[in-house]
């Protein structure tokens, strides 16, 4: 993994990928006691970074190994991600779900093309669903984030950090972000290695999902002791990635850990002063500049919100717990 | 008004107003069975492409006329955008409030360093407010519409949409606004023309309060019944402006009213298809493009999305309503 491998998916991803913008808000400046700037991933394709990588696996395939289809294992994001980078390629995908992950995420992935595989979390095991279904019909495996090009695809975002930043006069700055199996946070850690070497990236997750915290404590690669039972669906993977590790272990400042309250009021804060919508999972790293402020160092501080794809429901929970008080 | 005014306006507002992106999503075409293409001026600052026109008109002032300061009336949107220019001109600003608006918008205005003076609708009259406060305060009357300046800073709105439409490969559609005064639909009606003439305006409004529509139709300025009771409060004015009516009456096709239910609806369809936050008012005209495609000509329609400051129990109630099915 370099940076060379991220500027090559930037320019795979040219005029397909969005460019989200870099936001700011008086009122949340305000709240965090410093600037905060906001990379609204929510607003890229299918609602999350997630398709920088789907785009950059899938068109880095040779084009008859592409042709045979893609498949992937998702809660959703990636899921979607992945679909719609199929579907613009014109090849068919395969997307092996978890039968309790978010309804808007099943059916946005089954609208964009994809064919979906239920599986039970609690009784069928994935890997083996997925092993006949690749070998059945020679179908690619695109790993969530412990691949390569799919860590270069979410690195674009860091380019896209460095770059904004600049223009804003920010080239010092802690660069928060909302972190599951650290694609994201690994490919943003290389980019800005590369091109803003004075900014630092900060891994932020849910309590009781703090894999990453406690691996880059120790070391070593911790694991979690679940993987479900939090609003943060898009973020709760076992553990940090074998490829991601430790590109995080020798860039990452040490991980920052929210609450689900935290994170509820954070999409709130969203909510009304970006007029954007985050999930839970991709509130997190906003949670943490807002709420966790004696964490971080210097006048700015960079946040992610990585998607938003959440439910009605859970959004209307938020509103109600935090609306007016976040 | 010309062009060369919008012009001027779009050189001032540089580095300070946003650019915001055209979006769009492959559901909201499906529903609407023709691309649609969003303008999200919610993520302008203050939440709403007001600030463009507050702007505008505050940098135009001679400064040692603003230097005493502005005053507005608004119900929130225009409060918010003049309250932002004044503050980052180091000018007061005095707003003059209905007590009934919005409390985020209330707060808002304050918490943007504002005079916030509060009125009762029904039982006091809110130009003599004004006219006296301005009187003694020597304080410039910054109109939320008809008002050159404030037509040609929202203008700059549909400079942008010309050059980002032409970006990708749209030169003809309908162009639907979000009308209250027609601040907005007249200064975008005049940078198409200019910019993209093939383009056609259409002026938006809720059932029941479409004065602008009647006005079209008829040839002269009409007025609604009323001015509240609408949760569409951003865009409740009494009838279209002495300036901005010849401008649309030149320049728009007819006038298209959703019911309240739609904005709803689109509100929803925002949220789920675009992560954005839109009120009410602010979601007629993507309610238009999704729901009234009859009305509409093209194989493309451009939307604007003309603010974002919603009460989150608002925002809530439609979710409640039209989550999973928008």
């Amino acid at each position: 993994m370099n940076i060379d491998m991220i500027e090559a998916a930037a320019a795979r991803l040219q005029g397909h990928a969005r460019r989200t913008p870099l936001l700011s808000s008086p009122f949340l400046d305000e709240i965090a006691g410093r600037r905060v700037w906001i990379k609204p991933e929510c607003l890229q394709h299918t609602g999350s970074f997630k398709f920088r990588g789907g785009w950059s696996a899938v068109s880095a395939l040779e084009p008859e190994v592409r042709a045979r289809g893609v498949i992937a294992f998702s809660s959703g994001n990636h899921a979607q991600g992945v679909a719609l980078a199929a579907r613009l390629h014109g090849v068919s995908a395969v997307i092996i779900m978890p039968s309790d992950a978010p309804r808007m995420k099943i059916d946005n992935t089954r609208a964009l093309g994809a064919e979906v595989v239920l599986y039970d979390r609690n009784s069928q095991d994935r890997d083996a669903i997925g092993a006949e279904l690749s070998q059945a019909r020679g179908l690619t495996l695109i790993k969530p984030f412990d691949e390569p090009q799919v860590i270069a695809g979410q690195g674009t975002a860091g380019l896209e950090i460095a770059a904004q930043a600049a223009e804003v006069g920010v080239t010092r700055a802690d660069v928060l972000v909302c972190c599951g199996g650290g694609g994201l946070t690994s490919g943003i850690a290389l980019a800005l290695e590369a091109k803003a070497p004075a900014m630092r990236v900060r891994p932020v997750e849910p309590e009781g999902f703090d894999d990453v915290a406690r691996s880059l404590a120790s070391g070593g690669i911790e694991r979690n002791n679940r993987t479900s039972g939090s609003l943060c669906d898009a973020i709760l993977t076992p553990a940090p990635g074998v490829l991601t590790f430790p590109i995080m272990h020798r860039l990452c400042g040490p991980g920052i850990v929210v609450s689900e309250d935290e994170a509820q009021r954070a999409m709130v804060a969203a909510f009304e002063r970006l007029k954007l919508v985050a999930e839970p999972g991709g509130a997190v790293a906003l949670a943490a500049a807002l709420y966790h402020g004696d964490a971080i160092d210097g006048d700015d501080v960079i946040a992610t919100i990585s998607g938003g794809n959440v439910d009605a429901h859970v959004f209307a929970d938020a509103l109600g717990r935090f609306g007016g008080k976040a």
